[in-house]
């Protein structure tokens, strides 16, 4: 019986994974749940898996849920501490990290320090600040496992081979919603369009990076530090049809790759069970029915943001959560209509270019980039707005 | 220095095999070599591999050989005696078994009797005996190193997996030359034409196999031992590009592939040198510039002998090694041009046909159903050439 914290719980990640806990309840225990603001799906989620101790990071909804559940026995923590104290639960075996944004990387390293093992569904963290993260798990002997379906591909890809003779990675694209569209017609994107993706049903905030391409670009800093692998070695590959999941390339010409129909449920109970699998008996994969897989070349051109990834890797420092940060405020001010599909771009390379990049060794330094990166976007912003 | 014999060296196979060799002479030592009638390139192979013995299965060409090369000291043996005997050559550690047909069974097994690792290229063995094969090696403590891309695939895609989380083994085939012809057409195909395989450069036996499918048919008989999955776990998918060398499914719906540029270099090099990989560094897999891959499944009507290997496989006993005879005999008939192209089919159902199944416990059960499914088929054969 494993004990699992979900931070993140009411999200898409956090839902799923308690699908398959409630699948195999021999398997998983539910120890310790959080999330932001939605106390009703929370107090649900309570009733059902029955944790120790649950957080919400907004106060004003955890005093509600406290209202509602005395009964429950459940201790209900607030706020950025609280999400932490849940996150380094002494009951807890295993974190599977999946709050949205960078929101999420206290907790995680809560989770590191009080040496948790962790399920990163959640990239910020690891694009704000991977060497600390890393350098930390390391510490603590804590094994980082991959949630992302491309990175949990490259994972699966790298298992019972030699690290050494690694080429590549290869992080397959879907390309997004918008993936056919002409420069001209993006600038008139209204959110709703963009947040139809072609395979994958997610939250608002990644499919929004989907359709700008942001989120393959914080993929490749997040593959840089899980798998310590330099970003000249790491190559984009847009793949409509999101079969192949990823893959990695071998110094002989073999290349390994992982497939299969897009769910989430795959790679998060990899997570949760590694190296077992959970028999989730999903239909089989007919690629004769699917009948072919398409590859191109991503175009930087008109997605400008994957570019920014390899930039902000390439400067260092600060520079990444800059990038992260200034994403999460463009993207955020897009869902609210502030300012149009093309100008997130235009935001994060305004927001990088009025940067000057410092050495992250502590946490604060990563948390002080993106409060200051926050800032200098939310301007660029209203500027734009004005 | 690991110290390598090779049975058929003289093959497309061979040929690759002391490519990799000639390549990385500080990594491997050619202590071994056999051939069928080709004295004048094992000759060449004398001279710049300087092997301790070496065999021609053709006695005329051995003694020819003998006379040429006096002053080498290499040691030359005959027969199915001598390929055996250099075959357990006590100086070899890894024997590539590369021999075209049922030929290479004796040779093969006198290499486990003499606890050699095995790199296996030549499948028929396993579909003449593959029990015994089989149960040889796990009594005397040797590992079969898959070397066909289709197993090498298979074997890369269980590595570092559960063998308990697997679902389906899925063994892509190209197809052949004539994937796309009318069974009318079929009938008055020439060999040259059934020859030219669209990926692959191959020996003439084993293209004239890609072309009726019966290649997979066997591959199929070569996985179920090679894997010990039963053949309700593995299906094929045509994959006309051969860069999806083959699949596994788990349990969780993942599926792992192994792909590649079509070159047997590197399931030959990976066998080699198992676990690790030699550095080859062909040009990297551009699957953009691909741009597509497609998938078909496999027609039975026109290339019957695909199902063949599994009902061979279904009846079991001696039934593998019959057809893999009668394959034999008729591919030889064709390739003579005594026979047409859709007449192999027929030689070998009706082969099977007026056979009658007993078990193979011992290396002469399967001989003896070899020799009498080999004279059933020449029957047939002349049958339709009268």
């Amino acid at each position: 019986m494993k004990r699992i914290v979900i931070l993140g719980s009411t999200g898409s990640i956090g839902t799923s994974t308690l699908d398959i806990v409630a699948k195999f309840p021999h398997e998983f225990q539910i120890v310790g749940l959080t999330a932001g603001t939605n106390d009703e799906k929370l107090e649900e989620q309570i009733r059902t898996f029955k944790p120790l101790a649950v957080a919400l990071s907004d106060k004003a909804a955890a005093a509600r849920l406290r209202a509602r559940c005395k009964a429950t026995g459940v201790e209900i923590l607030d706020g950025v501490e609280g999400t932490a104290a849940v996150a380094a639960l002494a009951e807890g075996d295993l974190v599977i990290s999946a709050i949205v944004g960078g929101a999420g990387l206290v907790p995680t390293l809560a989770a590191i320090r009080a040496r948790k093992q962790v399920a990163l569904a959640n990239k910020e963290p690891m694009v704000m600040a991977g060497a600390l993260m890393q350098e930390e798990a390391r510490k603590h002997g804590v094994r980082i496992f991959p949630v992302d379906s491309e990175h949990s591909a490259i994972f699966q890809s790298l298992e019972g081979h030699r690290r050494e003779d690694v080429r590549r990675l290869i992080l397959t694209a879907s390309g997004g919603p918008l993936w056919d569209m002409p420069k001209e017609e993006m600038r008139d994107v209204k959110p709703q369009q963009a947040l139809r993706h072609p395979n994958w049903k997610m939250g608002a905030k990644i499919t929004i990076d989907s359709a700008t391409l942001m989120n393959k670009g914080l993929e490749v800093v997040e593959a840089r530090w899980l798998f310590d692998v330099p970003a000249s070695q790491i190559e984009v590959l847009v793949h409509r049809e999101s079969i192949i999941h990823s893959l990695v390339e071998y110094c002989d010409g073999s290349v390994i790759a992982q497939l299969g129909l897009p769910d989430m449920r795959t790679p998060i109970s990899y997570a949760m069970k590694y190296p077992e699998r959970m028999p989730l008996d999903p239909p089989p994969l007919d690629l004769a029915g699917i009948g072919k897989l398409t590859f191109h070349r991503p175009d930087h051109e008109r997605f400008p943001c994957l570019g920014f990834g390899y930039e902000a890797l390439r400067i260092a420092g600060t520079m990444p959560a800059t990038l992260n940060a200034a994403n999460e405020v463009a993207v955020a001010a897009y869902l609210q209509e502030r300012i149009g599909f093309l100008d997130i771009a235009e935001v994060i390379r305004a927001t990088m270019d009025a940067h000057t990049p410092r050495p992250v060794t502590t946490l604060e330094d990563a948390l002080e980039a993106d409060r200051s990166a926050r800032e200098e976007a939310s301007a660029k912003v209203t500027a734009i707005t004005r």
